[in-house]
C-alpha cells in the first residue's frame, strides 16, 4: 500500500500570471511588475502540492498537442507527477488562462479559456488499472461522467478487502446546478467558500451543518473559509476547525484552495486526524499565499509535520 | 529596386488576445468568448500588412528561444516575411503581451509583459547589408542606439545614386522623453495621437503645426487620430486629411495604428501621393478594425489601389 499512488482527476491548463500593483483601468496600457507561465487548474496543482509534500500522485486529464502542451509536460515531469493516464486530444486547442495578480491587494482576477477539450470520460477511466492508486479524487467538472467514474471504484471497493480499498474525494468548487450531485458521492468531500456563500451560508460552519444532509452517511465534508481558516465535520456530526495560518505578506493567492485540498488528502490518507488534517491544510495553504507559485510551501519534511 | 525590401525594426512579441463582451472586475473569475495567440508587436505587425499588400518585406527585432519563439517564427514564415535579421537572445525569456479586447466596447485593454529581451543594437544593425532595402522603418524604442542606426543610412544615402536611397522612417507612439530626439531624423515621422495629446495638441492638425518645427527640413509628419482619420504636413508646409473609413462593427482595434504606418509606407515607396497614403492608410486601418486580426484587410488587389 505504501506505493499506492493518490490520483488527482481533472483539469490541466497553462496560466499566464501577470503581477501587477495596480489593476489596469479598461482601455489602458500598463506594465506588469512580472510575468510567469505556470501549470494551473485545480486537479494539476493538488498533484504538485502532494508531490512536494511526498507523496507518490499521478493526474488524469486532457490534453492538446502544441507549444503550450510541450511546457505543461515538462513541468509535470519535473514535479514527479505520473502522467501515464493523461489523454492527448489532437485537434483540440490548448489556450491558457491569464491571470492577473495584484500585489498590493492579494487580488487574483482570472480569464478562463472558452476550452474545446473535452473532459475525462466514464470510459476513458474504464481503462484504469484501480490497484494502482489509494485515493482518487475528482475535481468536479462533468459531474455526470464522474459519478459514473465515482461508481466504478465503489463497486471496486465492494469487492476489495480492507487494504485495497480506494478513498473517493470529490471538490464543488464551482456554482454549477450539476455539479451538487457530487455531494453524495465520496469519502471526503470539499465545498468551496463561493457554493457555500451560494447555498446562503455566511460561515463554514454553517455551510456544514445545512449541507451536511447531502453528503453520504459516513463521508467528511469540509469547507475552507480563506482568512477564516477551514471547518470539517466528520460522521460523527462534530465540526472541527482550523484557523488560518496567514503569512507575513499575502503575495499570490493562486491555487491555495488545491493546495488546502492536498495537504488534507495527504493527512488524512496517511492516517492523520480530521483536526490534524485541517490544520495542516491551512498551514501549508497559507504559506503559499506567502509565495508566488510553490516553492518552499513545505515548511518541514512534511512525514514529520503529521506523524 | 523593385525586388528590395522594405525593413522594420522593432518589437515582436506574442499577443495572446481575450475576446470578451464584459471587462472583467477585479478578484473575479470570468471566462472569455475566444482567446487566440497572435504574433504582436508594432514592426512585426507592420509587416505583416506590408506582406498582406504584396510588398517583400523583411523584420529586424530580437527574440528569445522557447515555445513562443516556436509559434512566433512559424507564424513570420506562413506571413512570408524575411526573418534573416532575426536576433536570437539565448536566456531570455519570451513572455506574452495580454489583450482583453472588449466587443461590446471596442476597446483593447494591454498589459505588457516586463520584457529582458535587449532591442536591435547599433552594432546589430552594423552588419546589415543595406543595399537590399529600399526603406527602413525603425518603431522607437531604444532611441540613442536608433539615432546611431539611422545616421549609418543616412551615411549610406550621401554615397548613394539616387535609385540606391533608402527613405527613413520613424515611428514615435510612446510618450517616452527619449523617445522625442527621434522627431529629427527620418524623411517619413509617424506620432502617435497618444504623444501629440502629450503635447497638449487636441487634433491632428495642431499637433502637425506644433511639432513640424521639431522634424528635419524635407521631411513628412503624419498624425493618425482613430475615428477622425489622419493629417500630414509635408515639405511644403501645407496640411493634407484623409477622413477614416470606420468599419460597419468595431471588432478589433488592435495593430490598426502599424496597419495604417504600413499601408502609408506602402503608398509612398510605390510613388503614391501623401493624399493617396494618407487615404489608402485609413481604408485598410478601417478595415482592420472590423476583423478579429489581419485577414481580409486587402479589399482589391494592393496595386490597383494606389496606382
Amino acid at each position: 500500500m505504501g506505493d499506492k499512488k493518490i490520483l488527482c482527476i481533472g483539469l490541466v491548463c497553462l496560466d499566464i500570471i501577470n503581477v501587477v500593483d495596480k489593476y489596469p483601468e479598461e482601455d489602458t496600457d500598463s506594465r506588469c511588475l512580472s510575468q510567469r507561465w505556470q501549470r494551473g487548474g485545480n486537479a494539476s496543482n493538488s498533484c504538485t502540492v502532494l508531490s512536494l509534500l511526498g507523496a507518490p500522485c499521478a493526474f488524469m486529464g486532457s490534453l492538446a498537442p502544441g507549444p503550450v502542451a510541450d511546457f505543461v509536460l515538462n513541468d509535470f515531469r519535473l514535479s514527479h507527477i505520473d502522467i501515464s493516464l493523461l489523454l492527448e486530444r489532437p485537434g483540440c486547442s490548448f489556450p491558457a488562462s491569464v491571470v492577473i495578480s495584484n500585489v498590493t491587494t492579494g487580488s487574483r482576477t482570472i480569464l478562463h479559456m472558452n476550452r474545446n477539450l473535452p473532459d475525462v470520460s466514464s470510459e476513458d477511466f474504464s481503462k484504469v488499472d484501480l490497484s494502482q492508486y489509494r485515493w482518487i479524487h475528482w475535481e468536479g467538472r462533468n459531474a455526470e461522467e464522474q459519478v459514473k467514474m465515482i461508481q466504478r471504484v465503489e463497486e471496486f471497493n465492494r469487492r476489495a478487502t480492507e487494504p485495497e480499498r480506494i478513498t473517493i474525494s470529490v471538490e464543488i468548487e464551482k456554482t454549477r446546478e450539476p455539479l451538487y450531485q457530487l455531494f453524495q458521492y465520496g469519502d471526503v468531500v470539499f465545498v468551496s467558500k463561493d457554493v457555500a456563500k451560494h447555498f446562503g451560508f455566511d460561515s463554514a460552519a454553517a455551510a456544514l451543518k445545512g449541507l451536511h444532509s447531502r453528503v453520504r452517511k459516513g463521508a467528511v465534508l469540509i469547507c475552507a473559509w480563506a482568512e477564516k481558516g477551514a471547518d470539517a465535520m466528520g460522521p460523527d456530526g462534530v465540526v472541527v476547525h482550523s484557523d488560518a495560518f496567514p503569512p507575513e505578506a499575502l503575495v499570490d493567492t493562486l491555487g491555495a484552495g488545491d493546495t488546502f485540498n492536498a495537504s488534507v488528502i495527504y493527512t488524512l490518507s496517511n492516517g492523520g486526524s480530521l483536526q490534524e488534517a485541517l490544520a495542516f491544510g491551512c498551514q501549508v495553504a497559507g504559506r503559499k499565499c506567502g509565495v508566488h507559485g510553490y516553492d518552499g510551501i513545505v515548511p518541514v519534511k512534511a512525514g514529520v509535520v503529521v506523524a
